[in-house]
């Protein structure tokens, strides 16, 4: 009814096969207009015009499905900010621990959140608890695709591996950022109560009070919108009160353990490409004709950070 | 389940009356813990302790009810920022025009939308567009109760009449900011090609950029909840290909148009009071247990705006 003369949105280039974040999304447009062609066809100029080489398979010995009734939701880890929680999660997994687990939790413009309601389920070999991985050391060699503008919460933020990132030189520490869709690990009030076996993705503005307060895990690269929508719960928290309200996760796996066919082969943008470096200027200042008054801003968890089935 | 012990929480205050934007709510728990009572007793011990004339009633002739199926979504208006847009809003409203309306879109991490999709209905006396108010005059006397932290978007921000605001004082200029839950007028290419027939509300990570290219409104109070788990649309840009697959929504009425015993009578905190200033603080450093590095800074779009009901 309003996409008749449509041809190329981000919408459609979602079907394409290019998942791009809301900061790459259309305006609030009122209608079926020609300027919407434009406002993507910036984005997907950008990415058309990239080099192979400038994108990244996803590594599927650090990629999550997560089965829900509704669709897949793939979950990209980084072992390089939490190496011993994302080992202990893929034990977890490996032990079979999220076999028909829940999704327990979904507060509002806060966190969606799972975890298996039956409290026997055993843990294999993994640890029901680790010691925090907050934030790291800036190794000599690490890398910060920078971002230029002032950050609220960090002194330099940017994308490190991958991930939304953030930088403070003087205490010598990088943490990820808890931006939309990104992954962290549920814990009680000690530090080092967390391990994994309950799990939460950001769905809505982003609670960046929590960084280094939480080790973050990853984050969802494919199906947030499977997640964001789950009823919110009524109980604390919005924890479902009952286990009726819970939508069931029919399983969780690692890329690698499963055959061919059943994987989601994805390639993420390399944040130190040429071509990403186009995309976030091209957010930075919005040139299409909607935009009266282009930002010359670009926020951390504002950035898109497209992915898009890999190629062969 | 997960709330035997609990006797305070973030949710249960809501039910006691006093909604938090999720900068307030708690952090991702791993299981009932004294902590969360701690944590959430520090927003409600704050707000216990707050005088009545701290508090602003809504003004009904300045709220809409939105009602679905599901529940009452309520928006305060801002007329201080968009005098025209809110009056022909209201003049659309009281034609009938959004009676068995529709959410029309629902985008991920972007916006919820609706309008009228019998494209027949009569406008009343409304005008189909408006000159855009995109932003305002700093007027001498107009406040702005400030945030002291940096913003990546805009110079200065704060709170100006009870919504999220910024500056900037070299143009002279102030506008209201796309947090979650803002409600912006969508419109096509022009710059003055809105008009209100159709209205968004932020569902995602606050989108800045659309800062001073849009106008805004207002912002949803109460019910955002309702809102927000819109299943996302499938068409381009989260536009729904069906009618049917299209949430109804039963009406929108100005609530000076409605019998009291049908209202819903709110009371806001006012940005301008003390304890406003402190509860703003409490947020910037996190002091419960459960916190570790508290942030020490506070983003516009992190801090919560409490609204609860109007005594009396």
């Amino acid at each position: 009814m309003r996409n008749g003369k449509l041809k190329l949105t981000a919408a459609s280039l979602a079907f394409a096969g290019v998942a791009l974040t809301a900061a790459a999304a259309e305006p609030p447009a009122k209608a079926p207009q020609a300027f919407r062609h434009v406002a993507v066809k910036a984005v997907a100029d950008i990415l058309a015009a990239s080099k192979p080489s400038e994108w990244r398979r996803l590594d599927p010995e650090n990629t999550l499905y997560l089965d829900l009734p509704g669709g897949r939701v793939v979950i990209e880890l980084a072992p390089g900010f939490a190496p011993h929680h994302v080992a202990n999660i893929k034990a977890l997994v490996r032990a079979g621990y999220f076999d028909n687990a829940a999704i327990i939790r979904s507060q509002d413009n806060y966190v969606v959140q799972w975890g298996q309601p039956d409290e026997k389920r055993s843990l294999g070999p993994a640890k029901k608890t680790l010691k925090a991985e907050f934030d790291r050391r800036i190794g000599k060699d690490a890398r910060l695709d920078r971002l230029q503008d002032p950050d609220t919460y960090a002194p330099e933020v940017g994308f490190a591996q991958g991930f939304p990132a953030a930088r403070n030189r003087k205490l010598g520490r990088e943490w990820l950022t808890h931006c939309y869709g990104v992954v962290g690990v549920g814990r009680d009030e000690g530090a080092d109560s967390g391990g994994g076996t309950e799990l939460y993705a950001v769905n809505g503005q982003a609670p960046r009070h929590l960084d280094r307060n939480v080790t973050l895990v990853g984050r969802v690269v494919q199906g947030m919108e499977l997640l964001s929508v789950m009823p919110r719960g009524t109980g604390d928290l919005g924890f479902y009160k009952t286990t009726g309200e819970q939508t069931p996760i029919r399983r969780i796996r690692v890329a690698a353990d499963l055959p061919a066919s059943e994987r989601t082969e994805l390639e993420a943008l390399r944040t130190d490409s040429a071509t990403f470096k186009t995309l976030m200027e091209s957010r930075r200042n919005r040139r299409e004709p909607w935009f009266k008054v282009p930002a010359g801003r670009l926020g951390v968890c504002n950035a898109p950070l497209p992915v898009r089935p890999a190629k062969g």
